[in-house]
């Protein structure tokens, strides 16, 4: 016997039909969004106060966490496990919010799927190339990152002239991670790791990694004030506004609902991550 | 038809048989050593330099790395894979240099596997409880380690009047990996992590992760001349020496090789890891 789509099992059709229930509008259905992680949640708060409006499920890989160390190719492995994961949730659009596998399964992910799949590094660099008058630009980001290159190329196909400067910054994540966002250990570590930028000239600075907001003024106090931040999750919002706008699936009443899933350890991205979401978070774990 | 153990194909059954090739005697096999990363080569340092002629075969689980902030469950499976490479490998022996594993899933690994097992906490126990004067022991750690539990109740199993103080150190992780072991940042993680220790009047601390004999300098700066420094890598190597020599398998000749795999990344690990094995280090990876 061939089944309706939406409707799995006797059960399912059976209470779909009493409760008159249909497959949600493309409008309803929540925005995907996964991160290596417990720094994507800095997306998650920025798309919330930009969308209110929007279902939100989130996945963090804390069971693999962090993939800034990790090759290539494990990490495109694992980007599409995770996308699996939230396609099977009927998402209507995929934010990757994990710099590493933005810079490094990005097309890959967008040529199999049929969703809109943005990234975080295609929005900062675009806010960047506004944002300069002295086309001297930074980027800041996880080793990962900043070896795959991703931003450098970003920035030079949008603007051939800029002078760039990046600058892999290890020690920012695990102190965001520890809350040390404000104190001399944060202070100095910016220093060693942005002393030279500071001196570089950039007027602009691309924080290239999802953590790396929470330490704005630290970041803020060693390269002065003449120079623009920009912060992943807030131009990504922005672009997700944008997308759904343009294809009429923004929608536009009710209040968005978040629901947040991990690979390992819940309470300690419960506990961490109430930090990085500006609130509390609650969170359930998959087994895989 | 039945095979003679160790010939497993007709092929590798002829070659043995052209080469006069036997099974390697007890005493002639690898001791296998595997770690969550990099850390576990200060294991590894440590057991060269105790024991020169000794064959090691270790695995360093990059790919999956950090296990300081995975749970229990995860854990004990990533150590239980990480023991049947190195079982397929024929060693006589199996140290398991995280302390993470070490302390959430030794004794599975014990009562599952015929060859001798050892952690780095039992070892670290028993030289603190022999170095302690006044009772008084300190213990920093990962987040995984410390909640465990392991180290209090391995200390107090062997000495009920111990009062112990514990402290997880996040930072130290990032900070050995970076070579940042010497400077004004590690100082002041160092000073914010230890200071409290400082002052409780300890006169033995354990340092309970691999990654932290790095830090010794500055740990000890903090701590103060009067406080024994137990070095998990140096008392387990110790106790390597004692368990192979009791079982009659200490191999007494010869120069020992190290063979070194990792889950991913091996370039990073070769870089890095050089730092923590003091010389250079080849590794390969294995696809899993």
């Amino acid at each position: 016997m061939k089944r309706a789509a939406g409707a799995r099992s006797p059960r399912a059709r059976a209470t779909r039909a009493r409760l008159k229930l249909r497959p949600p509008a493309d409008h309803a259905r929540a925005i995907g969004i996964f991160d290596s992680g417990i720094g994507g949640l800095t997306v998650v708060r920025a798309v919330r106060k930009l969308l209110p409006n929007e279902n939100l499920i989130y996945l963090g890989d804390t069971g693999r966490y962090p993939y800034g160390t990790k090759s290539a190719d494990v990490v495109r492995r694992y980007s599409f496990e995770n996308t699996e994961f939230l396609i099977e949730k009927h998402v209507k659009m995929l934010v990757v919010a994990c710099n590493t596998s933005s810079s490094l399964a990005l097309e890959d992910l967008q040529e199999r799927y049929a969703v809109p799949v943005i990234g975080v590094i295609e929005p900062g660099v675009q806010a960047a190339v506004q944002a300069t008058r002295n086309r001297k630009v930074g980027v800041i980001a996880t080793e990962g990152t900043i070896r795959s290159g991703e931003y450098t190329r970003g920035l030079r196909r949008l603007r051939s002239d800029l002078e760039i400067y990046t600058r892999a910054c290890p020690l920012f994540v695990p102190l965001a991670e520890e809350g040390w966002v404000d104190n001399q250990v944060a202070h100095l570590a910016a220093q060693a790791y942005l002393g030279s930028m500071a001196q570089s000239g950039i007027d602009t600075l691309i924080l290239g990694c999802t953590h790396y907001p929470l330490l704005r003024a630290v970041i803020r106090d060693i390269v002065g004030d003449g120079v623009r931040l920009i912060d992943s999750g807030e131009v990504t919002a922005a672009v997700v506004r944008e997308m759904l706008t343009q294809r009429g699936i923004l929608r536009r009443g009710g209040t968005g609902a978040g629901s947040f899933f991990v690979t390992d350890a819940p309470e300690r991205f419960m506990k961490v991550g109430s930090r990085f979401l500006g609130g509390p978070v609650d969170a359930v774990q998959i087994e895989r």
